[in-house]
């Protein structure tokens, strides 16, 4: 029974989502696959994800294992999953693992990206990739409100709440703003994220570079504050599952 | 009657391409921004664009020229119509010209790009902004037919025929190719291009990347070949008009 484990990327814009759900508007990125993979295997195969990602995020090294009775070299069902995947789903590696190896519980830290477009007028090209803003933002403040997110806080104000949640406590590593050409790209690496956790920070960061919220205001809304006084969602378009790490690589 | 000359920014994915017509699958560009300027202006607009641009192609900037009766600041123009316009076209300039400019007889040179992504497996976000080469392709053989094809010539060979093309001598003043991370950015400046030609000429270097012509064979191609012989009809997704010159700028 090898475990096999697939390095992802997809534009989520024709999706509703990672997590195979029923009655989803568009399909499901976990089920297109795993259909894949079971006229592949010709075997019923369950895959499993590091995590979800919501509807029109997008990935570019999400990361799912499964067991199958009968492998093949890994390099041919890489490339015979692209050849029958959607062209916006793209197998990046496959690779045999431990046989206890699972994606999610295994995952010690995962790093998004937010990409957020400054030109103006907005680049026609970048507006499925990126969130717009094209008045421009102040990337000094933003950057000021982003250091007093990292650490290990309570981000209830900072999540949709969701059934199940135990915690809301998360560990974020680092958070970090940079300009590339036009872009102001946001890249957060934590433990772990609640749900919207990231485009709630982005949001609440795009209002401080707007110049609509204080970057001091931060601390006060880890001390207890509620969603509602955290910033806006900001849209999925922009954000980017990057990486899952792993202890061994 | 003021003249306006417009730069103007599109994602040719969902439209027609730039030509007004009947009849067409998709929305026309030309007849969007028309249609806009007019409500705009409150009287019928006239759209005088440079020249076409084919269905799925792409523009960084195309320019249009029209004549109205009461003209408006040009940055409140511009903003009101990026305002009005679906997002996948932008006005990236306004600006009075001359009386008697005209967009399509007074340009000098026009510059186009092409973008093929050579990423291996494919680039699921580049796939609508370029074309898929995942196999690679030989830059240099490529560059070296490129050289080839620069100069006064007889592009007859490069060209879907069209009713009412008088000549098909046209000039290359540039034609280079260079890589830029994982794409391959072809450029080429002209005096004009034929129809399909830029997509022609990319097709058959693309062959020569590919290793299934040889560059020498460029010359025998301008010497009195025919359509059939040159290479492949480059995918329109891959295009781009990026700009077009005229004597003052």
């Amino acid at each position: 029974m090898p475990n096999i484990r697939l390095t992802i990327a997809y534009d989520g814009g024709c999706y509703s989502g990672w997590q195979r759900t029923q009655n989803a508007k568009k399909p499901c990125i976990q089920a297109v696959i795993e259909d894949t993979l079971s006229e592949l295997h010709q075997e019923e195969i369950s895959l499993i994800g590091s995590g979800r990602t919501d509807a029109g995020v997008h990935a570019l090294g999400q990361t799912a294992n499964y067991h199958c009775r009968v492998g093949m070299p890994v390099e041919e069902l890489r490339m015979k999953l692209n050849l029958r995947l959607p062209e916006d789903i793209r197998i990046r590696k496959a690779q045999i693992v431990p046989k206890n190896f699972h994606s999610r519980y295994d995952a010690v830290s995962k790093i998004y990206e937010y990409r957020i477009d400054i030109r103006n007028p907005s680049n026609v090209f970048a507006r499925k990739y990126a969130h717009q803003e094209p008045a421009g933002l102040d990337l000094e403040s933003m950057s000021r409100a982003a250091k007093a997110l990292v650490g290990t806080h309570d981000f209830a104000a900072f999540c949709t709440p969701r059934k199940g949640e135990a915690s809301t406590v998360r560990t974020i590593y680092e958070l970090s703003l940079r300009k590339e050409n036009d872009q102001i790209i946001l890249s957060a690496k934590g433990d772990g994220f609640l749900y919207h956790m990231v485009r709630i920070i982005t949001g609440t960061l795009i209002e401080v570079g707007r110049g609509i919220r204080e970057p001091e205001t931060i601390p006060e809304l880890l001390a207890g504050s509620t969603r509602s006084q955290a910033g806006w969602l900001a849209p999925a378009n922009g954000l980017y599952l990057k990486e899952v790490q792993y202890k061994n690589g």
